[in-house]
């Protein structure tokens, strides 16, 4: 593991750009959260908004993997519900249940109700945070990704009121009244751009768009109800001058589209070869992915030989970052994500693998 | 409608072996169930197990819906469950928790106590509700479908005990374990393919494979830890000489290997252009699919939309067989699926589509 004093090569940043990297950049999706004893501990004294709503907190946790792990990228800590909050919507997190929105927006009275949000005011301690962030992070030469939720994964959560299993209330919305739809799109588009490029404002290096449950979709409703907007969140992001990772799950069957939205990297999930991905949305993309995150609850074994089939797949490639297909789950053992982190930077990719 | 008399062209078994249609055969996955009233007047005086065990009853609720729609092929009213009681294991349904396996399969211990079952005598049930069902559906022509759950799909529900976001233990079974997943898995083969054997000897024409959770693993864990025993089942059932159907879902990029099971049909989830995955899987395969389930919860011009896409999608080439991505959700309406099975069987594609 890198000392404190180290500065690192630009590596994650370089791969964004698909510029040749010393070692594959590796970072983890929700690489701060439960599976951490440091998290834990916090979360016995606060709950997850209150950690989200204070930057000093905030700023803590997101470095809590950075300090346990050799990284090359921090995420800021923070999620995707808490935007909302300016456009007059209530979220919250409650246990067992997962995210949850309390006004839930289900008809054209209440989409035209959402308020104009000012984005410097009402996310002002993500923002915050992030510049707290950088504060430590730039000794270390470990760049800070700013991340939002894409509007049609916001939308679902703002009409179902929370997770659901099949999205019934939002497709019924989106597939019946498509006006109405635009019209709550249009608000969550301005609301995501403007918050990802304040984030850039405030110090964010990179920007990643989760869109969680676009596979919700088929092909066409993904191309007409919701790749318009996420082109335009990434057109908007993309004018702050840093790189744009657009990650997406159950998607495979139509990773074209994905790749339209024009971002810079696309992430993918584990059910698909990295290979036959980055053939699919074409060389000009850097890819981002795709070890099957369960797979690190097992022995490591296990772990290594997925872990080298993935690197292998990439074959080397300048513009691949190494990472999780979804978020480490937190029945994660430190000592395998330490483990796996190291094996990553040390591999050497199999000849004409 | 067809009047209960008419005799209808074998268009389903025909489209199953890409044969030419008069019209493209229409049936729906869960076609029988709580969407309608009749079933739900049955189920307040029966378990969902009670209907399964007793074959009169299942066989009542299998023609409910043939009763109540032009479809072209009935399915069993059974579940996948149940055939898992003949290797010891105890399954139930309960309100709002799913299926579940109390006595789950978690260790070597329990494995090699799992029993060798004479399907004859665990599964006589189901096998009866065929017979029963074909007495019916003979004089009107309508071909049934058998089915069975993939040896992966029922090897998650036993070592889970139920339903699962992550599939955790049974991923860690199989990954840390492979040679007590073998021993798992080599049970569970036998079991299916002899069930599957079962009913077409008992009367099922046509025989469906739901491999539901598949899309939970990555290729290359499908291809070691789930194919092989898919392809054994397939050929087993073969040997029936009656046509068999390869269901999963989540499986959108690793379509291929699904066709690799060798099954005559391969069944694609909404996640997937029709015509994209048919030119994956290749011309030899007949295909079923694919409308999103949730769109009939719309009004009917999205309904009629999406399911004008679909056919025009399959472009009319011999070997289509309309289905939903996934089973009817209880919330349809019936006069909307009235208005698709009709919808299907009038719909000319469009020309250059």
């Amino acid at each position: 593991m890198a000392g404190m004093t180290d500065i690192r090569p630009p590596r994650f940043l370089d791969a964004c750009r698909r510029k040749p990297v010393d070692k594959t950049p590796v970072w983890l999706m929700r690489q701060a959260g439960r599976y951490m004893a440091e998290y834990r501990e916090l979360r016995k004294d606060y709950g997850m908004l209150d950690l989200i709503h204070e930057p000093k907190l905030a700023c803590q946790v997101t470095m809590q993997p950075i300090d346990a792990f050799d990284l090359d990228a921090a995420i800021i800590f923070a999620d995707i519900l808490p935007p909302l909050e300016g456009l007059g919507l209530k979220v919250g997190f409650e246990a067992g249940e997962g995210p949850i929105v309390y006004n839930a927006v289900r008809d054209e009275a209440a989409i035209k109700s959402l308020k104009d949000p000012d984005i410097q005011e009402t996310t002002w301690f993500t923002l915050e945070a992030i510049k707290l962030v950088r504060q430590q992070l730039d000794p270390r030469g470990i760049p800070l990704i700013g991340f939002s939720g894409a509007p049609f994964t916001l939308a679902s959560y703002s009409v179902e009121g929370g997770s659901s299993k099949d999205f019934i209330l939002t497709k019924r919305l989106m597939m019946g009244r498509p006006d109405l739809w635009k019209q709550l799109m249009d608000k969550l588009t301005t609301l995501v751009g403007g918050y990802l490029k304040a984030q850039a404002e405030a110090g964010a290096q990179a920007l990643q768009i989760f869109d969680t449950w676009a596979g919700l979709l088929g092909p066409a409703d993904y191309a007409r109800f919701a790749l318009p907007y996420n082109r335009a969140i990434v057109q908007e992001a993309k004018t702050a001058g840093v790189p744009v990772i657009y990650f997406s799950t159950g998607t495979d069957g139509m990773l074209e589209l994905a790749a339209q939205t024009g971002a810079d990297v696309i992430g993918v999930d584990w059910r698909i070869d990295l290979a036959e991905a980055w053939r699919r949305i074409g060389p000009e993309f850097a890819i981002q992915g795709n070890l099957d995150p369960t797979c690190l609850l097992a022995d490591w074994p296990a772990v290594e030989e997925r872990t080298a089939a993935v690197l292998d797949s990439a074959g080397g490639r300048p513009g691949h970052i190494f990472n999780l297909g979804h978020g480490v789950l937190r029945e994660t053992s430190v000592e395998q994500v330490t483990r796996l982190v190291d094996f990553v930077h040390q591999y050497q990719v199999k000849p004409g693998a």
